[in-house]
């Protein structure tokens, strides 16, 4: 996987892929400066009057429910099935699905439309996406959710069969799997959680690797966690007793200096089955 | 006083409440770092079809109008009747009101539907609030109402016990009152005023410790605008020369390495009648 | 030039002028801290209720398109109107025209309906609007119509005569001209584009400048070019080996500590025709 990881990584450069996001006003300046950072170009369109058209002329269609509302569903429907016409990839962030019936609606809708490339969420939210119990606050993952990360890699594995994409769980691990293969990716730093968007710029990553390459979502989704995961803990050895401030540059920094060799000597991960 | 601040920094971090926040899009990004930096998590929901679902599962509400629009007002009256309805605290943020007759008259729909728990503005806001002359410029304080400060305790005790709740006036001194009690808060440092947001952090901050203990939220007011004076002084000196990019970043390192003891080191207030 | 703009750099800080924007949700809290770090006090608010009159109490008014919809579209003709009846200048940022059918008629339309002051774009959002061929990819400029830039000063020349304004075009070199003048400033760092937002804080800083003296609109505008690209030059030295997250801070820093004397030793421009 390192070898494939590496090849993305200079291919987003070379290429600077254009990625659509529909995404939330909470963290949409950070997802528009991580995308830049790995070295893709971001654009935010939202009005339905030209969310197919941009989708249409993008690398890859990154869609995020975080601050949803009736007029924005609309747009993610039309950019993802414009995105399907042309084979552009589609990611998808279910952000905060089970805190309520709109959002659960919403991603049914969503997710029953739209052909999706890679579905990235923390547990409880892929726990909701596949029909099972999960307990979320807000939109952090719940703890007794976290706690049921050993069943994590068959969850993923079954959802990822069902919906016929990539599914990313991320976490303390992050878990991937497209069906068949799933990995286990132990990069990261547990101060990650205490800067908000850090699962969205994970989307916006995974979109780029995407777009970079739209023939291995599954490369590209690990390439994505691994990068942010070293970029977590280069954030953490630098200024994370510094404080939060810091630590949300120093994330930056890690990402947008990240390369193979960092990649190469940094990636901790397994392969499970 | 202090007792009880250092009481509430403890809590936040045990107990992470909930903050549901229907805010501008401007600050939206600090607001929700802000609160996770002080130990509560944050969610952003601004649509209709979720806003009251949201505010029933929250531990405070923070409404803030720093742009306003149709949809939203309409999401933030549905917010705080749900919290009200389940006791859960409302603040209200009522950015730039003075500035324009739609302003003036959503806040004053807004006060007159929902029970509010605290109302936190700068003096011209509160001026305005209280049915006094008042000169806003925009979103900040006209210097010519700065100067009327020797009367703003007056003012925000008699605001206090009119909507019957508590009042906090930001500025280079902070007044916060009950109605019975008031207080007046020296920390903070001249610099707060040249970043966006500093106003709207402050509401948050009010909502995650009224969130920590619903039932205390004079001491949550206080004790919100003595962490952000505390971090005020902590980033000028560490970065006020480097420039404004380095003082953002430093405040919410200041914020998210809080802890009692500095709180009870650097405290400076005073309590009047 | 130098002497119009150290006069103009005292002005916004000492009459704090009032900058209305209508922008995106994606870089609108860098564009509020950059109007705060010149010197001027800005204030967001897009709905149509209000646009109107926050515009005609203001000193500028700020519009761009990066994330428009039906209802900024609405507010920003408002604004924009109501800010042509009171004299107050108008920056108009086409971002993305030429991606969009959406993006072009709205331009059309904002173009025909409002006397802009200022319009400033990259070279291929501007080539599109002088009606010539352009090849735009997103919100970037395309690396052909960066090739065509030694015409760019004849196509500044020939948009600012036939729109009556000043037309801006930024990239590597500036050009800016009224119709009669042609100024190329040199200042200015490649990693600007590596940060999203870069080109909208410009406008930002235009309209400040303009607020600051509404009668030297051409002088503003090579200001505010002059001071974003020295704090390109400045954050670079500082932070750029460190990564992307630093130089956004040391950018912020450097436009908030500029002054004239910087301003005199480090600008590079030479007037064409």
């Amino acid at each position: 996987m390192n070898k494939k990881s590496k090849n993305l990584l200079n291919l987003v450069r070379k290429r600077k892929p254009l990625i659509h996001h529909i995404t939330n006003y909470v963290t949409v300046n950070d997802c528009a400066n991580i995308t830049l950072g790995i070295g893709a170009s971001p654009v935010m369109a939202d009005a339905i009057e030209e969310a197919a058209d941009i989708a249409a002329i993008s690398n890859a269609v990154v869609l995020n429910i975080g601050t949803l509302n009736e007029r924005t569903i609309a747009s993610m429907t039309a950019a993802g099935k414009s995105a399907n016409k042309k084979g552009v990839p589609v990611v998808l962030d279910p952000v905060g699905v089970g805190a309520s019936a709109f959002r659960n609606d919403t991603i049914a809708q969503l997710a029953n439309e739209i052909e999706l490339t890679v579905l990235r969420g923390n547990i409880s939210e892929i726990k909701f996406m596949a029909g099972l119990n999960s307990e979320t606050k807000g939109v952090d993952a719940s703890e007794s959710d976290t706690a049921d990360i050993n069943n994590a890699g068959q969850i993923a594995k079954g959802l990822a069969k069902k919906l016929n994409c990539v599914v990313v769980i991320s976490g303390a691990t992050d878990i991937i799997s497209d069906g068949l293969q799933v990995i286990h990716i132990e990069n990261g730093h547990s101060m990650l959680g205490s800067l908000t968007g850090t699962g969205c710029m994970c989307s916006s990553l995974i979109g780029a690797f995407c777009g970079a390459s739209p023939d291995e979502p599954y490369a590209a989704a690990v390439t994505a966690m691994l990068c942010m995961g070293i970029a977590g803990e280069l954030a953490y050895e630098k200024a994370g007793l510094v404080g939060n401030g810091s630590f949300h540059a120093a994330l930056h920094d890690a990402i947008s200096k990240i390369n193979s060799e960092t990649l190469e000597r940094m990636a901790k991960y397994y392969e499970a089955v």
